[in-house]
């Protein structure tokens, strides 16, 4: 398509730490694996530049809704060195954002083969769709494995390469998903919105279904930490069957949108102790699977450790948090309970089921946005994102 | 505890069928493993008689409310020959009733050394509580292997054993459940009615979730039969994340209570063509899971068998509906799909799960219920129910 | 590369049977999902043509042994009418055989450049190599969920493209895996005729391992059919710890190979009762898995049901082995025994641990190896194999 | 039965130490949960006493051999202050030795009745037979769902009960396994030196298998720590497919043990790198299980990190060794890797199956046994092991 567009691209300085060792990846010197030790500098900008073109396989997307994660607040933003705080996969100039909804306004010629191979249109201009972030080479052990998310050569949509903060962005076929089944619950704006928040979901989803191997329905839930992962392991863990999900986060209107997404109880950890209140509320069993999504599992595993001990066998802590500090844990605490500590951070292969909790109403993850904003506003909220603790989600919206 | 009470008692005559094998339990003469092979000519009748006592584990429970289900129906129903129509584990007097609930009356003296011992009182005079039907032995490898629902000499309150239909029953610590989670949410008499229907759901709990492996959240879901077991299947599948759940049923009653209950579709099968309509309303990926709970496994097993074919891989079907029948199952549609046909019948190790379901909500299984009796009644509902396919659970209230 | 080599190719001719409905993938016309529908008069034929070209990210691959398979039997065996017996994905004039091995003699030039990005030189001319047959098209939504082997757009190599059973094969950077591991326990050809055989082990390992969720470690095992599924199922038994593993093949000859790979008990299910054998052996247990590698569902589905109700609780039946005939299935078995029924076909996903598995000696797959032949023999030999069931596995070499 | 007979009894004072808090189990006075706070003054004596009396579901059982278990010699031994080093179950007086095999003696009435019911004579006088050391309430909520290692009034065979380093011991039929099926491998003292370990390989197989989710066959698998339960662990994993076993054990003694016990490896952490080692011999990969079973975890977890991060992800840490330091888990390294934590203690639900596996071959645990010692020497021995860190298992046979 020809025309200009807006996007928001982050330019980083390319000053690798001392010591830092350079991987293959590095050493090319477009992408970083651990942002942190060799980016500094970061800023983002609004540019106007040209349209992008689309290949046989992809197509061009006319983004509606774009949510802004911790992970872009934290690419954005500097530490004291003036290194970028994002440990990740990550690039210079890369146009950010990767949690996403849009309409296909044009597809490269190979999909409408596939289409008719398949008997199948899924997808033809005006389809709302979303994209996953991972964005895996297709050809390593794990990728010959299915394991996407463990792609030895991934690259990230919105960190490594373009990502959806844009008027306009560019999926392949391999990573895009149709929102057509939203329809039937959303329509308009309402659509968007809840369609570019498929991919926090999808984190959860992963995290709490596949990784860890679920709860039994019935079983208690605690999440630590109310930002946009933790309110979406609020409602993911009503959505599977958890008995009483208790919520602890400082803020008291995050506190407020847990409550609406399914959370029983919703604490200010400063203002309880944690191990008493979950003991207490859960009649001395604690809960069989607790959810970090603050990144303080340092400041919090001695609470865990006592619920673990004080509460059933059996018990699992799932790691979705990204902090500095690393956990201790009780090794004699595990032996003794058979308690399991597991982390995860992608979300590959679970987009579909995830799509389909939302279009029949188990989930509505539009009850964490918090503020609708324009493109133009991405770089100020980008900053304000860096204090605020307050805020469900941000989207920008177009 | 001294007095009388009134209880549902079951009679039959011991006259084994000609060819029928009696295995080292029948030899004793009290039990049979196949009712239908030795016992003829049942009738329930309403005596009274002296209160039961109870041992030094065991309580004395006023029974509050105790559901009917097809089992008893099928016990007191007798074929052209005059043989119960009950083919499992069945005695002579026995009295019969499973799904109840009541109050706790008088403890046996080691309840109270053994919670002393665990430092908690959870049983005591006024305790509100239920009671697991499978009575195993305790001594086989299976229950040393803790799969009680195996044992291999179990027996069945309500069946082998004397049940809940009376005013007062009797159970053991190992088998009783605290109902007091319940009054978190009911109180009274709604209590009660919900306690005693947590035997039908810890069933099909037992099924989908710790048989079958459960589904993946977001999956979809079919339903055969409305009868109580699968109005708790429906129930079951919308509490743990099904996304599309679709109920096929012949009676309009009990299709408007499975919508109550969770239900997003419910047909009458003579009316559709259940192929059909599962994978319109799936858009062709059908469910991940089937629920077979009317019986009639060998009438839907070419539907299922279609929607195997054309649905996705990896569907499984659950079994759970008795019938005489068996089910032709293609073998290149399981091998080409990696489908899974799998039954389940028992319920142990569940119980607390469940119990947590109802008590926040997740499941009402009140809702099922469309007659409350009084216990002079059942005789009658018993006779009814043979050929009654529109009620969905009659519950008598004491 | 330039020059000619041989090739084993199939012809058929198009002649749908009447009533066969064409589906999105047979209106092209070159490839028909269910071959014994359209296909008829098919014929072997050792051509000379011209070396295949390898796109950038294939490689060309000197093939020095390939297996002859039951499918590949069927395929070129007719029915009564003309039609090819093989029920499966087939096209006209593909070059035929999917157990392979041989050594890279060329590679596209974008497979250097994975390479290089990976840090890793796993490929190079000379390393010997084998490739899975699955060609899954990485579009479709289940390939997009990394479940290859359901991809809706496969292809196979060897039935509907270009197989092995040629002087030089050509396999994409996707499908390829290095056998290299190989080296630390055989040397050459030594190692090409366990590389050959790496393929039929992948389905044994799918089936058993991952769609049937494997045994308990010391579990007893049955598989039914000495054929080389039947044989590479009683070593990955042994392998992964099953207690006792028993066979029933009537070829004596196979009776003899399965006891060298690690069959405890090996019987002529003609000269014995199957459900006696096993419940003896067992001391009364029965088996928690059965793999049925003969394609006599039907005729056996007795005995399990026998067996499942005389043995313990949740056994399972693995169907692999393709028949005409649908198995019969006693619901109440399934339904009083907690049993399972599952099938599966496919191989994608766990080349790399069966490649271990043999390159440490826990299983050994040359051990059915019964006949060596060369190319212009592999004609004859498919016509043998029709009515011979004597033979293990029977080996092009190169 | 009359007579007298020798025990090895452990005596220890009653002197909790400063701010111990004494539990509802502590108050009776009789055992302590937390050995180490509550015991002084261990000693050790061989006592002749009248023989055992056995209840109606109890039996008799002459013992014909009973290993030294790591828990026996730190039971015996003190620290600094005095106190008993175990830190677990542990009672005042009781006859110690859990893993033991032995033959019946005398059985209980109602025995032979329930063998009646059952129609099999499993036990008799005369039967080789082991038991197991968990010794469950049978009431509390976890017996009632089957999970017997997790009860909450848990008593313990040799530690806060009279164990079977003793001519006889009792042993009631719910925690009694026949060792009938080692005798088609095994006779005479050999089939009772290996009954005597199955309890050890009872716990390997329960934190391996049941709670780890055991391996993929053909995963790699690492040991750490080569005592008795890190052999049980090599002989388990290659039992179970690990396709290359590692071991890293200081004593030469042990490694010797070990590769005849299925290790490929077997190095000194001492002398190696043990990331480097692991990382060169899996060509990058790691092992996808690593178990701890020398109660180091504190120290190799830095290199645990290293190997979860360089090699694949979805590794799994078992941790089984006790130790008094707390192991350091690195948050990013679980999150960015999908990597486990778990521990385990227990072995209820697994024996049928080790003997089974004894029985077949698939492990052969004699091959840890260094030394064969009269109960007279129990004492001495005792006392050696607790610096003698290069024996295998030792065994006292009578």
């Amino acid at each position: 398509m020809k025309g200009t567009m807006k996007a928001a691209r982050i330019f980083v300085d390319w000053e690798p730490r001392e010591g830092s060792q350079l991987g293959s990846r590095e050493i090319a010197g477009k992408v970083a694996l651990a942002g942190n030790k060799f980016w500094r500098n970061p800023r983002v900008e609004i540019v106007r530049e040209a349209m992008p073109r689309i290949g046989p396989t992809e197509a061009l997307i006319k983004v509606k809704a774009c949510g802004i994660c911790g992970s872009d607040v934290l690419m954005a933003a500097s530490d004291e060195e003036g290194y970028t705080r994002y440990g990740y996969i990550m690039s210079n100039g890369a146009i950010i954002g990767h949690e996403f909804s849009g309409e296909i306004v044009a597809m490269g010629e190979k999909i409408a083969e596939y289409q008719r191979r398949i008997g199948q249109e899924v997808l033809k201009v005006g389809t709302p769709v979303t994209a996953q972030c991972v964005i895996n080479c297709g050809f390593c052990e794990k990728c010959k494995e299915g394991k996407f998310d463990e792609c030895w050569l991934t690259e990230e949509r919105g960190f490594s390469l373009d990502g959806a903060m844009a008027e306009y962005t560019v999926a392949d076929l391999r990573h895009i998903y149709s929102l057509e089944d939203l329809s039937q619950r959303y329509s308009g704006e309402e659509l968007f919105l809840a369609g570019a928040l498929i991919e926090p979901l999808a984190g959860v989803y992963k995290a709490l279904v596949t990784v860890a191997g679920s709860l039994n329905p019935g079983d208690n839930a605690v999440v630590i930490g109310g930002g946009p992962i933790g309110l979406a392991g609020v409602a993911m863990f009503k959505a599977i069957g958890a008995a009483t999900v208790i919520l602890f986060e400082p803020s008291s209107g995050r506190r407020e949108i847990a409550r609406t997404m399914g959370a029983d109880y919703a604490f200010d950890p400063g203002e309880v102790n944690l191990t008493e209140v979950v003991l207490e509320l859960t009649k001395g069993i604690g809960a069989k699977i607790y959810l970090e999504a603050a990144g303080v599992a340092a400041s919090v595993c001695s609470d865990i450790d006592s619920l673990f001990k004080a509460g059933e066998a059996g018990s699992k802590l799932v790691l979705m948090g990204h902090g500095d500090e690393n956990a201790m844990v009780c090794t004699e605490t595990l032996i003794g309970g058979y308690n399991v500590v597991v982390g995860s951070h992608g979300h590959s292969g679970v987009w579909r089921n995830v799509i389909r909790m939302v279009a029949t109403g188990l989930i509505d993850p539009r009850k964490m946005i918090t503020q609708k904003i324009a493109l133009e506003e991405a770089p100020e909220w980008l900053t304000i994102l860096r204090s605020n603790k307050e805020e469900g989600k941000v989207v920008v919206v177009f």
